[in-house]
């Protein structure tokens, strides 16, 4: 095992950098949980670990693996609290295939947080839905804080980038295609189709003005009780989940 | 006006810290949605805003306000991007009564992300739950992650801080306690009380086991398809989001 050279430390915190990310075809994850359930599913180019951890997993494939100390893995982690175990994984390459909306699918249009992204994909994971499709803007599915956050749900889920607007005229009229709108029909008096397109949009913009063009089906997710002065709108996260829960709830158990 | 003195911006990163926080009885809110919003709440003790926001705010009543350079607001911010005006408000206090439970209700056991906290308390606004009961070792409501992550939600919801046994226990047999199990009730298949109190856990550990054995109904969030390999659990806010739109759903729109 070679042990963690500062050269290797400062490689690990460029990954931060989405152009190192995409130039390199990798991205980090760190902990137990994250980094056991990851490495069934992504190939290992390195991986630094305490002595502990690496007793109790005697049979890790990784290109390199480093024995460290709580003290060196403090000083590579990205974390406030670093956990035992830090991995480089492989970034999977994905095809978007035209047929792929006989699936429900999610669509971000430039959503920018880190952690929401995260918390989409894990939701997403929950709900079945085993693609997103990002706009070009969208954060980075491999940023780091997007990585923790989807709790292994990125093993499961694939993100892919492209334009939103071209893809949704990809996919022909019959397609219905759904969006959260303030002027939308209230989601629980509409029925929901087993397959299509919903389209989540930017936390302070939303969904950009090309895209609404093309929504067919514009919801509404209601507040309580009705009328009454609240928050203006939901966390995209948020409002992701309790569309996809009433998708998931009519398609089900209506 | 007085200029933003180095003790000053050293008051307003001392705001940070809960102890201090508590003892002043004051917390910090940033930019002009955020606080346009809470100034119609909470009285003002001391604000800093650019010329250009204060221009456009003429009649703002403060305990002092200074007005800063986009530098000057950048050393006392504590957002990456500061933007136009920051605010020390002063903290509300609420009274917690025993009939409380006539309405629904959020109980947090030892939730712990600032951010997943200001989540959920935006959208208890949205779906009008007006009191969140939180246990002592929740993050403290006042931190000003939480309160950024609110948009506003905080000058509508009123938070508590109590022993959540306790609290459970004093609202007599009568009231249904709902919290979410892996072998919990099918939460779509159960009817769900237009009051009651939904106990909400912490990120790693779940419901506490003293918290636990007072819930009367256990309820369960789907996954979707069931029996589907996928994350082990929901984002306390997601999971809270769901759960509450369905109360609401249940209410209004079955």
């Amino acid at each position: 095992m070679a042990p963690l050279s500062k050269n290797k430390i400062k490689y690990i915190h460029s990954l931060e950098q989405k152009k190192i990310r995409k130039e390199e075809r990798v991205f980090l994850a760190e902990g137990p949980k994250l980094v056991g359930d990851l490495l069934e599913y992504f190939p290992c180019r390195f991986l630094a670990a305490t002595s502990l951890w690496l007793q109790s997993h005697p049979n890790i494939y990784a290109g390199e693996i480093a024995e460290v100390s709580q003290e060196e893995l403090s000083r590579a982690s990205l974390l406030k609290t670093p956990q035992q175990v830090l991995a480089i994984l492989e970034q999977p390459q994905y095809t978007l295939t035209p047929d792929i909306a006989r699936h429900s699918l999610c669509l971000l249009d430039d959503v920018q947080d880190p952690g929401n992204m995260g918390t989409i994909i894990r939701l997403a994971d929950w709900f079945g839905i085993e693609d997103i499709i990002c706009s070009q803007n969208t954060v980075d599915v491999y940023n780091p804080k997007t990585v923790q956050a989807t709790m292994g749900g990125i093993a499961r889920v694939r993100v892919h980038y492209t334009s939103l607007p071209d893809f949704i005229r990809s996919q022909g009229k019959e397609i219905p295609v759904f969006g959260t709108f303030l002027d939308g029909q209230n989601m629980y008096e509409q029925p929901l189709a087993a397959n299509g397109l919903i389209v989540m949009g930017n936390e302070g913009n939303g969904i950009g003005k090309e895209v609404e063009a093309l929504i067919n089906r514009k919801l509404y997710i209601p507040n309580y009780p009705q009328g009454q002065e609240t928050s203006e709108s939901l966390n995209v996260a948020i409002a992701t989940a309790v569309i996809c829960a009433e998708f998931r709830r009519q398609a089900a158990w209506k």
